[in-house]
């Protein structure tokens, strides 16, 4: 599929793809850049690559697939620093969360012989740093590959047999409907839950206890979310910016008609808010994208 | 412990406490009353109580604590019905999520010889029936008894034993407290969780199957909590509004907060906000409220 791949970047999604190209002995060649000298002695430590380097040219050198598994924020440096120095007929990609800014900038650089072809993995958990990651991360997971216009039907099909062979389902959507789908199946949700539980904390340091404690009455399942790498979210907020405001004025509006009722005890209201958003829970399991046991199943660990 | 105890309503929470009274051994006799025949009907046909019956009287009579289970919009009819016919020293409670405005309305009714006194077993799923109730509900899960003032130690104590019996870990909680501290840790998570989902679904229709399809970036968390059970949360939003809506305007003004910080893609307001939430979690883990796998340990059901 491809001789040589590159990982630029690898905390819980790059090194799940390493181990995950190690177990299925998917490409001849792996090298693995990252800045961090912690992340680079755990993957020795752990003997998890053989060609680990801190320079990031002699990485991609030769590559035929580039990943980009780090930040938004750092791409543009990263591309710049690399750009010169890519194999004739390679593909870059990457794994982050929004496409359209990215996509712009890189298309202002004008690569040669190298073809840009963004990819998002939906995956991942609220951890962090190489030791969370594990080889079935994408398992039975959606990968989103979202081509620019003029991509060609080859490179993206090479870059989605190589996400099937990681275990996921790919879908081709385009740059625009990504990010505008995902503000409202990841990036809403993530907003909503950072900002529930600071409010819940932030209210009154006197009852932070009793909260932590009676926290299985809701509140803890949005901790979850809101303990996520805290810059992957910043630069996510910040790249895709304009279709999250929208949806969080969609989600203020909505909610000042739930405080209306709330606040007329509005029975019937009420009993409509409650119920119209029983049904999608059911067709989410149907889809496979939940696990049907009730409270996701939770055991104690 | 108890000789005789009456379970009103015989849904997730009440079926729950008759399977783990049975397998526990706990009471001489248990009766069940319950007003849908259905609900009677999968008692009968699981074999779960040999008394059962539509009669609510005939249930109460002689018990020495009788458990009202059902939905808080109900508790003033049944109390109405049942309170000539109450043994003299028994003990009334429920499982209810709100405290203050029921006790309002048993204070009202002058009970005679007999304890109002109400429970908060902090256990559930998004389930209801029973069909959805397990003996191990309760289990190292905690149980808030709220008394009123005037209650004797001597029943606290009664009900405590009774609820620790069931695996519970009991805290006693003035009703006041008792209410707003639910409505940080339940009331405001459920209600944002219907509202996200309903803004995510509302929103446009031809991206609904989008929507279920990559709700595993987040959205799939709240579509948990949304699809608990409508009426016994309408109750709950009409019974402890005061409270409900402060926190929801708490909530909305850290929300415009937040909006503010993306519109204006300010990076160090953005990551300080992502990272004040990260602590939280691992103390809920640590006081043993969550489990400590990454994704609630989801597995495939």
């Amino acid at each position: 599929m491809f001789d040589r791949i590159s990982i630029i970047g690898c905390g819980l999604i790059g090194s799940s793809i390493l181990r995950a190209l190690k177990e299925k002995d998917i490409a001849k060649e792996v090298c693995v850049h990252d800045n961090s000298d912690e992340v680079l002695s755990f993957l020795k430590k752990k003997n998890l690559c053989k060609n680990i380097t801190k320079d990031i040219n002699t990485c991609v050198k030769n590559s035929d697939l580039i990943i980009i598994a780090s930040p938004l924020s750092s791409y543009k440096e990263i591309i710049l620093s690399i750009k010169e120095n890519l194999k004739s007929g390679a593909i870059l990609t990457d794994t982050g969360s929004v496409k359209c800014k990215v996509n712009s900038i890189i298309e202002n650089m004008n690569l040669k012989n190298v073809t840009w072809l963004g990819s998002h993995p939906i995956a991942g958990t609220e951890e962090s740093g190489p030791s969370a990651g594990f080889s079935k991360l994408f398992e039975n997971r959606w990968c989103i590959i979202s081509p620019a216009e003029e991509t060609r039907k080859k490179e993206i099909n090479k870059l989605k047999k190589f996400w099937e062979a990681l275990g996921s389902k790919v879908k081709i959507m385009s740059i625009k409907e990504h990010d505008y789908i995902l503000s409202l199946t990841s990036h809403l949700p993530h907003a909503i839950a950072y900002n529930i539980v600071r409010t819940a904390i932030g209210n009154d340091d006197k009852f932070k206890d009793d909260i932590i404690q009676y926290s299985a009455g809701g509140l803890r399942d949005f901790t979850r979310i809101a303990s996520s790498n805290p810059l992957m979210w910043r630069d996510i907020f910040i790249d895709n910016s304009e279709n999250i405001l929208k949806v969080l004025n969609d989600f203020s509006k909505s909610l000042d008609d739930l405080k209306s009722a709330i606040a007329e005890k509005n029975f019937t209201k009420l009993s409509e808010i409650f119920s119209s958003t029983k049904e999608i829970r059911k067709e989410i399991i149907k889809a496979g994208q939940d696990v049907k046991s009730p409270d996701f199943g939770r055991k104690k660990s």
